[in-house]
């Protein structure tokens, strides 16, 4: 079984300080809880609210920052996934997530569909999101608003993913009484019609006006919920990520031999 | 408002001659309620658990079988989409749904991803399903199982559908407490990622120790479950179809535009 932990703290905007803090001790305490894959929300380091380019540019890291070897020291034998605003080339901004297994950083994605006022700050990533052949799993790695688009969660499966850990920010949307956040019921969908666990690793608090949604959620691979944030703002569950590499359901039903890919 | 009502009778296999009771009835209860759109399920004038291809064969029906053609007087002003056991070229069979639009056929559809055991019996279609521009709007067909590979529901949503009509039977699959069946997941999720409504109707009953869901649902085009089906096995919602047609969701984003299809 793979201890898959989601970590909802609540950034700062523009406070690289306390969130380099917050974000190390959010991985350092999954790592003592056993957690195999730990997920950081998105932009974890920055905040989400950031108002003009130069206040992104103030919080910007390259994937070289010491930040990220702390977030390796702080789980030595975990994969750790968590978001981050990028100074790229060009001093060009992205919304990026960090991959680290074993201590060492081995992706940095840059998010390719930017969501909203996003578009205002960032770069979007010219790069489909990898499928990374961990010590924990083969994990892709999605940004909150990439997990909408059905192309690239199938994509993603298709490459192999046993999971895929996705850094979020939800702001708060209306939802009928009952119903669970919209963005979890894609992530559901997504999971059984793939076959895949998913991981989505939201915010909690206020910034600058926006609520957050708080939706984090730990699925398995047919699509059900099997850990949410709790009070102590963790959603953690133990998967097994084996059962992501079979697609068969039934004597005659296979959820990728069953498509039909000349159609579409 | 366009009203859209799936109807959820419980059909005897192999018993066309009762089958064809029904299925008229049901057409003409929900035309007498006003219908602008009307689904009926999967297989309904055949059921579902025929048990070989001799049993199935004694029940198919061509498109011009004067069913549909009663189907339409039932409904004069209606569209009406229900599934068939269709008697094609050479005597294949396919699971189909037959389209009538104010009384007169207007399409076939030959479910293209076929579940399971249905493969024994029946051919998949080698087209994809269309989307009509009918009297009550731009409607796409599926079948069941058709619904759960996204490159579809995507297709058909590009394509222009204001409505996706499913008929389908769903078998009873476990599910945690507390949770839609997983099937209206995956709808829910395909209708917010893709702004479209989505009607699906199931069956009811038991037939040869197959138990039915009974999960009929019609869901607008934001993802949320508008009607389920009540003790009198009818769904029923009145649905801005219009809606549909917008895929800008803020300033800056929007469901279509934001895809990035050259990295899938």
């Amino acid at each position: 079984m793979t201890r898959v932990h989601c970590a909802q703290p609540a950034p700062r905007v523009a406070d690289l300080p306390h969130n380099r803090e917050l974000s190390v001790s959010a991985v350092r305490g999954a790592a003592a809880r056993g957690a195999d894959v730990i997920v950081l929300p998105e932009l974890v380091t920055s905040g989400y609210r950031l108002s003009s380019v130069a206040e992104a540019a103030s919080v910007a890291l390259t994937p070289d920052d010491p930040l990220f070897a702390e977030w390796g020291r702080a789980a030595p034998d975990s994969v750790v996934v968590g978001g981050f605003c990028e100074r790229g080339a060009g001093g060009r901004l992205h919304n990026s997530a960090a991959v680290l297994d074993r201590g060492e950083l081995v992706a940095a994605y840059r998010k390719t569909h930017l969501w909203d006022e996003e578009k205002l700050l960032f770069t979007p990533g010219s790069a489909a999101p990898p499928v990374l052949d961990t010590s924990r799993g083969r994990i892709g790695v999605l940004i909150c608003y990439d997990l909408e688009f059905p192309e690239l969660t199938r994509k993603l499966a298709l490459e192999g993913a046993d999971l895929l850990a996705v850094p979020t920010n939800w702001p708060l949307v209306p939802r009928p009484a009952g119903e669970r956040p919209p963005e979890v019921v894609i992530a559901m969908a997504a999971a059984r019609v793939n076959g895949v666990a998913i991981a989505c690793c939201d915010r909690a608090g206020t910034e600058r006006g926006t609520r957050w949604t708080e939706g984090s959620a730990v699925i398995d691979h047919e699509g059900w919920v099997r850990a949410e944030a709790d009070e102590s703002g963790c959603a953690e569950a133990d998967l097994d990520l084996a059962a992501s590499r079979t697609k068969r359901r039934t004597a005659h039903a296979d959820l990728f031999a069953d498509r039909r890919p000349e159609l579409y």
